[in-house]
């Protein structure tokens, strides 16, 4: 019941977007507008998908609703793109509990994060993953995301563990872009045993020009071709193209510095939300509930950002 | 179905040890010790019992495991005294979940902390606690504990929420003792609406003279009656015994700063069931799946100490 | 040139308020209210003074500025009690230049803190207070204070630079009360080589529980004869008026709450500053050169409290 | 006696190294090495030089050193070349006094940080910068280095004060990727009023990509030549050789990483020197009074990696 031997074939490389997760205003599960989405991101040109990340919202579901959304995106999507999903929890035995549901709900990879609240040294968080991925039917990647788990995960850790076969592939979210690299040039070094992937939306031509093998950005919810186009062209090494199009995009994403005096989970997927109702890609803008909704004047301001860019519906 | 109309008569004054939990070698929960544990604290005075706090390593469990765990301390209690259960999740909906089958195995009230992995404001966290006070049928404590939530809770909202009648106490381990002391004198202000304890075992004499409702000592695990004779020697206002007593407490206590090299849960909990186990209080020292153990060292010097105060059986 | 060779006799205990500096409106020092000050605070009973400290808004001035201010507390004190006086600076060799030029102006001791800007280890804080006390004619003492240093100092450390003789004294402005009082049975194991004084002003009672030699309370710049009472109530043993004038005091600290929205620099002495004003302490509420001042609501509620407290002159 | 009036017309583009700053054994300053470093810098094609910043060890120094060192690169320089002086010190009135003793001797631009030890509201990190940039007859810019300053230098604020003609310059080394790039971004949007460098010397290909106007590289003190062909590619918008030339850097730069257990500063330029040192660009490789040398095995290894990539002397 492991995965460590036989490697990975299952590859996540170009655009892997952080499948956002549409509401009803009750806050109940929109499985329709969710479908739509994955349709919209799939066909759009998106390499793979993302399930039950931060823009997933996945911190404020429960496992059976987890289990609801993983199974909505694995039969729409049908087999067309790979599929990584989060298992986000405490520790060890509660990540392994939710990924074997999500697993056998589909999912052909898991990320999970160092654990949460405990007070771990490294040789802690490196067993923590070796536990998890003897204990579960899919390749495991490491979720590092610093300004939620309040830790970084360690260059030789993550290097060991990828040694090991433990870790098949890491999403990078630390904004620690000289660690990055170093993760970068330390795989290469070792024969690439992991997908690197970058999470930082705004600088997606800058971490493939260092050599990241793909990019999950939250924001392709609201448009998603423009990083499809964008990973194009730095296939095809056109770095000045490949820069135009994310300066285009950073300016689009102004969206999200709109509403003002709400927390970080309000901000960030609100104004995605909001963005993707005004382009008509959901029904809803609700966010999960605990969290605060944008006002009006800060959708105002969206939908303005988004039709100086021609991408309201006409 | 909510706890929001009767106030609590529920009290938790004294000492109220946050109860640890006993391991078989393989990380099973042992039971046996568990009771034995419980019976002895319960003996030696205590007021009241915390279930499934940091000190119960309550992180590195299943919600099933919780519940194993919670019966076995209802069970062995017999109503003798109160019991509170943390219910330590990502967010509300999550917190929901086991607090109500914690509630159905019978502790009489649930702590649980600000949402975890998630960005949010103070309002945010305000309505979670709104939310899970309304959906159980017990009072509802908040536990402030920086070092593992990383953030604090504000004293505004806490006084806000008691006066509303959300929470019925705080269990305060945030080390911040001038915050510590406004909270107190804002409650003495409101009517004492919130019963307040603290978490810090080496400075309960200060935190009695300073007016605190009852203590939570990870300590009483090892050695409850000095515990005990503190509090006695504090409700009757001779300061100097509470004082000595507490000094040789923290003469004592010096058993957690024995291990070296090792994580904070390692050292803590570790070092308290390496002392329980000297004195026969559990039959394994065990720490949880996940946590490193001490080595022989740390343990010979956590025996020595014990043996220096008399507290090793004959 | 060195303090090491003969033991420092000396004694920093009771209290030992950091003395504010009272400012023109154009922000020149006002000695004349700085001389006042001094008197006040020696005729209220107080045991010795803080010059140059954060509430003397030291970072805000040059060394020259500081050499004057130092000058006028040295003059005015005229021996009746010893003074101690911050070096705040970056590093040794900065820190040995400022402090020499405050000893020969006359004060007792310097109590500095560990480097600012630059990246040390503990070994490197030791070689630092090492380099300064072998380099002045003064007793060291350390100053800890996180908030703006940005780390903590060491229990290990601060023991052993005191046995080596190189520390005589440690002014704790940590908040960290377990610390404190690991701090202070580890000196009194010692035999008492180090002078503890807290800097905390809302729990000055619990901290003297604790064993504390002294209070450095920035609130005695506003009235220092309750923190006079409350020594002498804790010196005789009677904790319970101890605590009463505690409550006391702190009920008229709210002062230093009533401001909102400003940094905590402009909070804390401006707050203090408005209230010496309205007292008739000082002859203007000036705060240093770059910190913000109060507005006019805050002065307001500020004299109500003190006004409610029978404290504004008739 | 401000610069408000006069735009800059001093252009700080390319590779501008923060110079190191060599030390005799006894630890006074090498101003022979110093001044054969200044060449060897401005020889590889060195655009400017950035004097007294962390890489020059500027916190370790007393204002008459600091003049001194100044006077050496000012001297050697000959105007070949603008050069940038840090003035880092507490608060405005002690950055004011140290920046107009650097100006007179020779330097064109001043470069501070946001206020060190003090608390401070962004409107009185603004009210900082601008009493600076009043006071004194050069440009001045602002240095944001939340790891030694503890905050982050605001993006409204940047733009504001760089709108006034307050700031002329941004030095960024806050390792946020994503801020710069918004930075970079608004200062497009406001016609380009801040010349903006990046610290980052492992990433500087990406932030060249993003659109810096140069680069401060402390590696440049060790192998200064590779930046400057990095910056002439990047300037022909030849991406895969900028690249490549990263790369290789980044594998020199594995120097850095060869000590063990030694703090920030003796870790980073404590390699440089040593570097440096079998090079032959400096005569000792000593570090600033209070911090700890490097041992054999690190300088050893540090070696071998200069030999592996043929920069050591034959």
């Amino acid at each position: 019941m492991t995965s460590l031997a036989t490697p990975s074939t299952i590859r996540f490389a170009g655009i892997i977007p952080p499948v956002a997760t549409p509401l009803h205003p009750d806050g109940t599960i929109d499985h329709a507008s969710l479908a739509r989405l994955v349709d919209y991101l799939i066909g759009a040109g998106c390499a793979g998908l993302f399930a039950l990340g931060s823009t997933g919202e996945t911190a404020y579901f429960t496992n059976a609703q987890r289990v609801e959304i993983a199974r909505t995106i694995v039969n729409t999507t049908a087999g067309r793109v790979p599929i990584i999903a989060g298992a986000i929890e405490l520790t060890a035995v509660r990540v392994i509990e939710v990924a074997r549901q999500l697993i056998k709900v589909g999912v052909d990879a898991i990320v999970t994060t160092a654990p949460l609240y405990t007070l771990n040294s490294t040789a802690e968080v490196a067993a923590h993953f070796r536990t998890i991925a003897a204990a579960i039917d899919a390749p495991l990647w490491a979720y590092d995301v610093p300004v939620r788990v309040h830790s970084k995960l360690n260059l030789d850790l993550l290097m060991e563990l990828a040694t090991e076969g433990v870790l098949h592939g890491v999403k990078d979210s630390s904004g620690d872009d000289v660690g990055f690299r170093r993760l970068l040039a330390a795989n290469e070094a070792a024969g690439h045993p992991l997908q690197v992937l970058t999470g930082h939306e705004m600088v997606v031509d800058a971490m493939l020009l260092a050599g990241a093998d793909g990019v999950v950005p939250g924001f392709a919810n609201v448009e998603a071709e423009g990083y499809v186009r964008l990973w194009e062209a730095a296939a095809l090494g056109d770095w000045d193209t490949t820069r135009a199009e994310q300066v285009r995009i950073n300016r689009l994403f102004e969206v999200v510095f709109q509403p003002s005096g709400l927390s970080g989970d309000a901000t960030g997927v609100g104004a995605f939300k909001a963005a993707m109702l005004a382009r008509g890609l959901i029904d809803h803008a609700t966010v999960a509930t605990g969290v605060e909704a944008l006002d009006d004047a800060a959708v105002t301001k969206i939908r303005a950002i988004l039709a100086d860019h021609d991408l309201l519906p006409v």
